[in-house]
């Protein structure tokens, strides 16, 4: 059976993109970083989302990007709350992580060469992106480019694939796919900046994207949020 | 001042790369990944070398790569001992961590970016490197053009610029030039497989590069060896 890692953040892209990796055949393994963020509860959904997917293995690896800060996601910034939906994606927002998915994808290559893994998935849109860089198509290619230069495996024939299955897809065209796959959305967690409890804000970037996109699809969102 | 961030290991070439940075007119800020490497010992010679060169900062970062495996410096494989020294290079050996540069630079990226320096050094060399793909000059190029394309210092001009000083010298000339530069090699560690005591074996594939550079120097390795 072919392997795929799956970068697994809990959200409800990496959770679609889950989903989609094993309806294309693969046997799963999770990656999933704890990097410190704000909101630590999508360490549990991605707990949850990996065991509802049945995946092979679900590797949680701490690394503290709050060490160098400069997010509001890693503490030193606020995030930002009430924005205009259509002035999202026009800067680069507080909630950009320095090199956020180069590191991630960079942990995921030493996985994915450690258990001989064909494909690496990873849940960036370059539609509902939030203006971040690092989620563009001209981004994965130059880094599965990179990656193959780079690598024992790449060098040798033996070529790992970036596959961004979410790239070309609004948020409303993503929840459509995970709901035609069986994705169970109520396990996922979204909000960059969550209640004590674990509810969703309903006013981060973040909610506000995903509020809007089950509007669109015509279902209630099954997560809970507070009252913003 | 300009900034630089350093990948420091503790080791001969990073040692001689911060030197060199700090000649080149940065103020450096110096970065070791602790990645539960076997040859531990490795971390307390990076902080007496950062503390040697005076660096602005030293972060010292946790990242656990024996959550993976697959290489004889995080554990499940033997560190090849003995072979003929003109056969190193000729092929990918046991000590290749899969994709260790791509993640060490991409946090020193991050690193980077959060405090807008312009370069990141690395002690790379194409000459004597071990056969390693991710210390030739291509990957290099490769990374500094993905990086760029995915920060957000990159999109908004403030490009970061991947330099490797050794990339074109063998470990002789790297010696000669941090010799020129005042660097004590004594505080430096190459071993991959040191005694309980820290002494370097002697042996390895990494020990006999270094031995050969110094007597091709003409001078004493000022670190101590145990009996191979």
């Amino acid at each position: 059976m072919k392997r795929a890692v799956v970068l697994l953040s809990g959200g409800l892209d990496s959770t679609t993109v889950a989903a989609i990796a094993k309806s294309d055949g693969n046997e799963i393994f999770a990656l999933t970083i704890d990097y410190n963020q704000r909101h630590r509860i999508e360490l549990e959904s991605a707990k949850q989302v990996a065991t509802a997917l049945e995946v092979k293995n679900h590797v949680i690896l701490p690394l503290n990007l709050r060490s160098f800060g400069g997010s509001s996601l890693t503490g030193d910034l606020d995030v930002t709350k009430n924005i205009p939906i259509e002035s999202i994606g026009n800067s680069i927002p507080t909630s950009y992580v320095p090199a956020r998915n180069i590191i991630f994808l960079s942990i995921a290559l030493a996985y994915a060469e450690t258990i001989r893994a064909e494909t690496i998935y990873i849940g960036v849109s370059a539609i509902d992106y939030s203006g971040y860089p690092d989620c563009r198509p001209e981004f994965l290619t130059a880094f599965e480019n990179m990656a193959n230069l780079a690598t024992k495996s790449g060098v040798e024939g033996n070529k790992i694939s970036i596959a961004a299955p979410l790239v070309y897809l609004d948020k409303t065209e993503t929840i459509k796919q995970g709901l035609l796959l069986g994705v169970d959305y109520s396990l996922t967690h979204t909000c960059y900046d969550p209640t004590d409890k674990g509810l969703a804000c309903g006013c981060c970037e973040s909610c506000l994207l995903r509020l809007k996109a089950f509007a669109n699809v015509g279902i209630n969102d099954p997560i809970k949020y507070a009252n913003c």
